[in-house]
């Protein structure tokens, strides 16, 4: 009798796109064989600690590791390669070419089918210098030790971060933490664009109150070193961080066929399928749908890597799941502000072409006369008419950032706005005033 | 020409109920004549707040008065009568029969519509000695402000709670940061009965771990000075705060002829109307109903008192609204431990008749490796079968409880748990691991 061989996934990328699908289906599909392939040094780790252990609020890189590729051997049977650099899938051959990057030799390794979770890299415009020293994009923990060693060894008085989206906010902040002089740029006439601009000036507010430099509406012309060139003049700059958004990790894909979609992120139906049969993407490298718009769009957040790996991982192994799309909830802390943020912003439910209403309340983290009560903007965006929510944002003190959880709540059940003013949400003087926030600006917004 | 009379509204009672319906009724009717009678020395005032003030947390009874009757009168032309007792309500006659505590005065006021807003009050079970020197309820600011007097002028090493509820528990820590020996007695098997036994079990734990004593199942057979008696012998107590749940002041509601219900608080239909035209009900005094269930039921809570008398403020103002029922959504915090509830409990289900799966996971405030982060259990209650979400339950640490209004909102939005398992919550290291909890135990009760 001759041994059959065992159906073989192969999975490209061993952060969580790739390891949490092959580790739902491993549940599920005790007699797939897995093999895993990724180019760094590690395994399904929270890139979105780097800030923190920049920041020194975290000591080791090694605490940011969910899983080590020994772990995924002895408890999931899933056989991790590091350091080893998918360059081709063949789709019809159903073979990928493999570099081990120690080696420099390359291999072939079949597979019947597939998952994509190569992630995204930090965008590096084609400027004059940027490739010089000094100039740093993070995604990685290779990418955040690299930093954090030059930091550490070399003069570091001076930091530009370039771009005010949440990364590079954070590590604004983070190298506020560590004592430097921070310069954010950004060439947009507001940062934070995943808020409407007055509630981003709450954070600038903040950041600025912490002698963090805040510039918007700035050229980015070139990089020298030791400093950064604008159309206001040059900017002086130890250290660059690049925090001006991602670019999935496509290519491979793109080359080998695959349809690709928004921000060349590759095309996933709600399954999780790309458009070859048995090639499944999950995470920063692929596509998702907007569950407001309905617009396919392209969100890298860690979150919506691990539900979209779960929907490939069950699928793959014979199962089925929907991905149920994104609304872009995001929580974040800026030096002592907490920002949240759901669905449409005023701005982009505008530019998908709603006729909105907006409610807008400053109110309390806790009962105005509780210690420790501070301030909360809540801002509430509806359809004009209908009442129907279509986001939500919340600035503010501790505490604040999380209600953002009841928005994307209400937002994900297709509720409106007057059904969130009566909504029994809980109370206490340590916990909130009587009235929360989000119904307040709810009242505000179903008034229209 | 004659001067026509204006409409009049009569209020009873000076706090939420009341007072908040007739300043929405205000904000619609700029031409009614509006009166209100409190029997006794405040306005609008937040009486949750009462164990911080007696905590210490909070150093001034006037701090939890929302709105006094000088606001009323100048802000919302409201005329407050403080210390006036109402004793009567003539139906047919359309008047009310008020005494002047302060002359014994008494008079008679004519009404074209009412709100009856008069609260409830703690129970006082006939046991032999309840009526003897150093017993006391906590409902107003006035019995606060005699309880800390009391407190502070004689001997309070030893206090013993009755009952184990929310305000019981909450005192209890209140008396512990005033460094007395605290015992809390409930005769029932477990103490805060809006939580299962399980989850009640850790907020336990975390009072005993602060030297508290909890003595569940122990039958109160009276009070002597110095000590309460109980079936297991005497337990000193310089001071006995009765925690024992409360009861409608509903007496002369009944004694007019409005029809009573559940716990013999006042019937309300959905309008807040009772059952005599013209006269209005909201807050503690009256039944609601319940969102899951369908029945009525009575909840003393502030949040319910002000969404009702809201809905009883633009009913009678001729406008229209319905109250939309509730969840029971309460959070609460015990020495350093969180707890949050929403819905039915596992226990309340069964009892409502539901077939029932459970979700419940230990996890964790904020990521793992983030510093402070602390553990939070999270349980889910669903309808076997369909998954419908039946209701929830968070105890843990700092930031834990909150989320409970996640559950709260998904609850009333009729939501099963395998929706919640792939709901777009928020994600940041400072907030929570990249699966909430809340997740995670909806895919446990998913799995059912």
């Amino acid at each position: 009798m001759m041994a059959t061989a065992r159906e073989r996934l192969v999975v490209i990328g061993g952060d969580a796109g790739g390891m949490a699908a092959a580790a739902q289906a491993r549940r599920l599909r005790p007699d797939l064989e897995i093999v895993a392939f990724e180019r760094g040094t590690r395994t399904s780790y929270a890139a979105c600690g780097i800030p923190f252990f920049v920041g020194g609020e975290i000591d080791s890189l090694d605490r940011l590791v969910a899983r080590t590729p020994e772990e995924f051997r002895e408890r999931n049977d899933i056989e991790v390669h590091l350091r080893h650099d998918v360059t081709a899938i063949d789709v019809g051959g159903r073979t990928i070419e493999v570099c081990d990057l120690e080696s420099a030799a390359t291999r072939t390794v079949g597979f019947d089918q597939l998952v994509i979770g190569t992630g995204a890299r930090p965008l590096r415009p084609p400027l004059p210098g940027i490739d010089g020293p000094g100039i740093y994009g993070v995604q990685t923990l290779d990418d955040a030790q690299r930093l954090v060693g030059v930091a550490e060894t070399s003069r570091c008085e001076d930091v530009v971060v370039v771009g005010g989206g949440y990364i590079g906010l954070e590590m604004a902040e983070a190298f506020c933490h560590r004592g430097a002089k921070v310069t954010v740029l950004d060439a947009a006439p507001q940062v934070m664009r995943t808020l409407d601009a007055d509630m981003a000036e709450l954070v600038v507010a903040s950041m600025r109150s912490r002698d963090i430099d805040v510039r918007t509406g700035v050229v980015i012309t070139g990089f020298e070193p030791g400093s950064v060139l604008t159309d206001e003049g040059p900017v002086p700059a130890d250290i660059v961080v690049l925090g001006m958004g991602v670019t999935p990790n496509s290519e491979i894909a793109g080359d080998a066929g695959l349809e690709l979609g928004v921000r060349n992120a590759i095309r996933v139906d709600r399954r999780q399928r790309t458009s070859i049969e048995g090639v499944w993407a999950a995470g920063d490298c692929c596509e998702s749908f907007h569950r407001v718009t309905g617009a396919p769009t392209h969100i890298a957040l860690g979150t919506v890597a691990n539900r979209q790996a779960r929907v490939a991982g069950i699928n793959l192994a014979g199962g089925y799941a929907t991905f149920p799309g994104v609304l872009g909830s995001a929580v974040t802390k800026i030096c002592t502000t907490e920002v949240g943020r759901t669905g449409l912003t005023e701005w982009e439910a505008t530019a998908a072409g709603f006729d909105t209403v907006v409610g807008k309340v400053t109110s309390s983290t806790r009962a105005g006369y509780y210690p420790g009560a501070e301030q909360l903007v809540v801002k509430l965006v509806a359809e004009r008419g209908s009442g129907r929510l279509l986001g939500g944002q919340i600035v503010g003190g501790a505490s604040a950032a999380k209600r953002i959880d009841t928005v994307a709540t209400a937002l994900w059940a297709g509720m409106r706005v007057d059904e969130l003013v009566d909504l029994d949400l809980s109370y206490a003087p340590p916990f909130s005033p009587v009235w929360e926030a989000v119904a307040l600006a709810a009242r505000q917004a179903a008034r229209g």
